[in-house]
């Protein structure tokens, strides 16, 4: 504080920082705790619906679920940068919008906060889960029955991991020694022999293909795990197409999955992040015996949310001090 | 059944096997499937409490739940065989009394039938389950609460595996890319540095202990796993004294468990194998937020119990036609 003070003389105003809505609280609990030494910085958490009244208050927002369209942009006067915690801005931010009001929008790298290997070792518990019938297993202890249901190895299935990012690649290095095949598709893999992802890449994967080998691939996968991040190209991917070319697959496409799922064809479901959220907990598909939900939980622990909550933190610091943002990953 | 037919005559008699008990029903249904087409042995499921009346009809019996004491094993006039559908016999038969009636005992190896590694796995999803706080994110889901609760990853934590036998294996092989450090105790290590499992062991565990080191283990731990068969060392070896020096720990003693899930100096308990069961559903220990329980699952999916199948099915025909007994390992 006292650098701060002397750099930039007393009269420098508060740098406020927005948390969009009360959800992802460990977000805005581990950054208030990680500046609460600094009271130049001041964090505020305000519900969604009155985000559009307080925005023009705020030099820096954490956006989570919220909707930054032309119109919110336009009255965020004071705005500096946009940040996601975490790295899904896609479908929130209309960042040309930003753009034109010279605002920066960014996310936070996931593969150096323990953001992806969260969401890696969750879509190992959903599977895991899955063979092992979640459900009936509660039932069973419920009715004092022994060996039942049974389960499904994961060993010896052929795992397709359609987006071979940060997550993609923490969860195929997990995958590895659980003995199964690994397929995946990458719009752009690594060409050159040089560089050092491409021994690590080519031991962890048993086939690379491109989005265009994706129905193909389906058919041969047990197991269909979307990392992918949400954009023009891959939004509604996992569609009736993609469904009935496959033999079991997770996410995306509402209507696809839940008559598959229906029919028999798809064995299992598991969702962190659903179609609309906060999910209906009474939606038919959650009634079906083979599916499992979480809440969005996937990148949220403690590791990855105190990783990110000091990135957050460290922005604000360097940009009440006037410094260049570092760590975080520009998208405009 | 030609073959049989022609070397023992028409007059030799069916040869009798009896599952005892009706749980873990894919042992038995598996078994009954694989022997379909010899018609000359005979698959018997029988409740737990009629087996003494008819157990003398028998030649081969599947043990699984049942208690073989020496009055029983009197009874069992014609055996030649009780058979383990997996490892666990200690405590249920004994091993003096069948000895003094020339009856073998034996267990089916762990490690060939795939039920090692479906334990190991079971572990990994008991394990990411107690992290991810299951019953919390169900709450959550009910709830319409998103990114809550905040989890706890694998990466980074101390694993401690009591037991390094077919299941610690499997299961440090896969923990090992979860970026876990993994002591493990043993009460023999192999010291043959050209033994086959020397250097596939060292580079799978971080700290390497007898069972003297236990109480010093617990303290380093975050995470322990017991992978121990039962016997007079290893009962109740999660106690009172073993529980207060970790920091978090699974199963075994009822008591000092519970009151230290209660204070909090536990995290969380996973329960695939009960300290009785079936498990009264109703126990208080259930209620607890961070206790998991799955009914005696561990090692049943279709791959291992399908092999073991296989196992007491072939064990049936070499006992029909006379032959040595080959694969399963004898424990007399």
């Amino acid at each position: 504080m006292t650098e701060a003070t002397l750099e930039n003389g007393p009269q420098k105003p508060v740098t406020r920082v927005l948390f969009c809505g009360l959800s992802f609280p460990s977000s805005h609990n581990y950054t208030i705790e990680y500046l609460q030494k600094y009271p130049f910085i001041q964090v505020d958490v305000i519900p969604l619906e009155k985000v559009p009244e307080i925005v023009h208050q705020y030099h820096l927002c954490v956006v989570k679920m919220c909707r930054f369209d032309s119109a919110l942009i336009a009255k965020a006067s004071q705005m500096k940068l946009l940040l996601q915690f975490g790295v899904g801005l896609e479908g929130r931010v209309d960042i040309e919008a930003a753009t034109r009001s010279k605002i920066k929008v960014a996310r936070i790298p996931g593969s150096t906060t323990g953001n992806s290997l969260s969401c890696a070792e969750h879509s190992i518990y959903l599977i895991l889960g899955l063979l092992r019938k979640q459900k009936e297993m509660d039932i069973a202890v419920k009715q004092r029955e022994l060996g039942v249901p049974t389960g499904d190895t994961l060993f010896g299935k052929t795992v397709l991991i359609l987006g071979f990012g940060a997550i993609g690649v923490d969860l195929a290095k997990r995958l590895r020694p659980f003995g199964v095949k690994i397929l995946a598709t990458k719009r752009k893999w690594p060409s050159d022999e040089s560089s050092c992802d491409f021994d690590e890449i080519a031991g962890l994967v048993d086939k690379k293909g491109t989005p265009e080998n994706m129905y193909e691939f389906a058919g041969e996968a047990d197991i269909v795990v979307t990392c992918l991040s949400l954009n023009r190209e891959t939004a509604g991917i996992v569609d009736a197409k993609f469904v009935s070319s496959m033999k079991k697959v997770d996410k995306r496409n509402y209507d696809a999955v839940y008559e598959h799922l229906k029919t028999g064809h798809l064995g299992g479901l598991g969702i962190d992040v659903a179609w609309f959220e906060p999910f209906n907990p009474d939606d038919p598909i959650l009634k079906l015996p083979n599916v499992l939900i979480t809440p969005h939980v996937g990148g949220v622990t403690e590791y990855s949310y105190r990783s990110m909550a000091k990135v957050v933190g460290d922005c604000a610091l360097e940009l009440h001090e006037g410094k260049p943002f570092t760590v975080i990953e520009f998208v405009n």
